[in-house]
């Protein structure tokens, strides 16, 4: 068992059975509400059913899996199944699930009778190596992503990895595009490292997600409201958020990290001309994330539609469109505006990359 | 011009042209947001607009007038419009009305973008003595008022008594009853003030207005969470909170203040029985709020439909029926558990109350 101390949370990483029993025995819970989607209900419940106290009112509330139902109308469900059990602010609301699950989870706890405790249980690498740091709680609104939300810790997360074998290989890589991400932005040593190494056995190991949570805690730490160095962290989500968007209405919807992946060659294309990212970076970026992601070139009559997306995105201010690039791999430079040229250009080479290299190393 | 200084924030109390436009030049808001419900838009806003500078994107968003609106679907209505202005996060919400459009307002701020910028532009007597300090915001929901909500203090508040002007008589002697409530639960010379002056004079004063702000300051800075002695705010609330959403599904609405009124004199019924408030006190009280609010008697068969309410009020633990009561006026008891029956008794108190002195003077 490892753990982060966090400003006003832990992170325990390993085996929850020997963490939540007396995280739960410490405090006094007038009852314990569960929010799941029925996969997390099928594959990940059972791990943690037996580690609940009999004592203790519980209430099961199953939501329908992904982001489409991350809305304002799933938040009714969760708010009114929680006062159908009769929660009072007393009560824990235990999120165990991706993402989803995490940031709709924790919002309907932090606004339910002006704020009930909650813990993160997250049961996907995306939501252990991301989600589970940062507060960065909502959902999704009037078509842009996290349009509605706060910011708020956590009283506790549980990282298990064994909830990481409940996976699809493509849901693990997705939240490897993260990790990828961590490295770039601040670790160049960790960058080395993936780049040597397996991405399958990458994804699934604790030390790997115990660094890239250390990065993420580090910058998050230095500035909690995302005013600076915290919007780092967005390299690769300008581009990413507005494609993953217009994904989820095609019939081909990415995965988050593999918008973030497409994002993040996007974007290592805007920091080659913009921040003096070395051609062979962006080279070497562009090989990997399309050797490790199966993504296909995107419509160029849709450019017009994933700029508008970006420029409504909250990230930025007065229209313009706030990057965060990279000028190393290790070294992101935040609040670099582009324009709505630069990203067409960088569209189109994320293109021209698919056609040279977009084969799936297997 | 004068101001409480809180933690955080500045209630200014006078003539608002004199203060809101220095508020806005020494910050730059990317746009200026002004909400409000078709009474403050025609009464009020005439006194605000010539004070927004000519140089700031401006959006009017208008929402219907009253507690039946206070809901999930006007906040999508008025996320959609923040969003169509393409308010970022550096725009402000203004939040011209009453506690209504304040305690909405200020909840679509703190989650839109996860939090921009609000001010509060109460235009109540209500909201004027009572929401504009201790950052409860929120909306009802599942038929519980106030449920879903976050504490969040605004930026600013700006109370102008001139928009009382606008005022009912109704409704300025509703506000006025949290300004007797302020005076029963933490000061005793301002309820002997109270007692003895005119009720329509003195609740368009601004040194009653000061006074009443006061003593809600203290106890509000003392405890912001409403871990301990916060609750004694809540007194008159459990009994006029389950009447007044009631009330709302009848054909005879009552307002805020008057559901308060009414839980007042069962609530001082329960302290004479539970905590000692003086036969006496409880029969100046009684006789005070029946002389000065228009109150019929309550159905007996309804009794049981108001006691399930206060047992879903969210300040209740574990399904009892927490209360905060008098020993003395001036004098509050916290975490007061009471029984049915007591909620019963009182209930029938108020009643013969009614029979026996609710006359209106006139």
């Amino acid at each position: 068992m490892q753990q982060l101390i966090l400003e006003d949370y832990a992170i325990s990483v390993g085996d929850i059975s020997r963490v939540l029993p007396l995280f739960l025995s410490e405090r006094s819970y007038s009852s314990l509400l569960i929010l799941m989607d029925e996969n997390t209900r099928r594959d990940c419940f059972p791990l943690l059913e037996p580690l609940l106290p009999d004592g203790t009112p519980r209430q099961i509330i199953e939501i329908p899996a992904g982001e489409t139902h991350k809305t304002v109308s799933t938040c009714e469900t969760i708010w009114a199944a929680m006062l159908h059990a009769g929660a009072d602010r007393k009560a824990l609301l235990l999120n165990l699930g991706g993402g989803v699950i995490g940031d709709m989870g924790g919002f309907c706890a932090v606004t339910f009778k002006r704020g009930i405790d909650f813990v993160q249980i997250p049961t996907t690498l995306l939501s252990q190596v991301d989600a589970s740091i940062g507060g960065k709680l909502g959902i999704d609104f009037g078509g842009v992503k996290n349009s509605i939300g706060v910011f708020r810790n956590p009283q506790a997360v549980f990282i298990d990895p064994r909830f990481l074998q409940t996976l699809s290989k493509r849901e693990l890589y997705s939240g490897f595009a993260e990790v990828i991400k961590h490295a770039l932005i601040a670790d160049p040593g960790h960058w080395e490292t993936i780049q040597s190494g397996d991405p399958a056995a990458l994804a699934g190991d604790t030390q790997t997600i115990l660094r890239s949570l250390g990065i993420k805690q580090t910058i998050v730490q230095a500035d909690p409201f995302e005013k600076g160095i915290r919007k780092a962290l967005n390299f690769g989500h300008t581009v990413g958020h507005a494609v993953e968007a217009w994904s989820l209405q095609t019939d081909r919807p990415l995965l988050h990290g593999e918008a973030v992946a497409l994002g993040m060659i996007a974007e290592a294309h805007l920091s080659n001309q913009l921040t003096r990212l070395p051609d062979r970076a962006l080279g070497d970026i562009s090989r990997y994330l399309l050797h490790t992601y199966q993504l296909n070139a995107l419509p160029e009559d849709c450019f017009p539609d994933f700029i508008e997306r970006m420029q409504n995105d909250k990230k930025n201010a007065g229209g313009r469109i706030n990057c965060s690039l990279l000028e190393a791999p290790g070294g992101a430079r935040i609040d670099q505006y582009v324009s709505e040229e630069d990203i067409q250009r960088s569209l189109r080479y994320f293109n021209a990359c698919v056609l040279r290299l977009g084969t799936r190393r297997e």
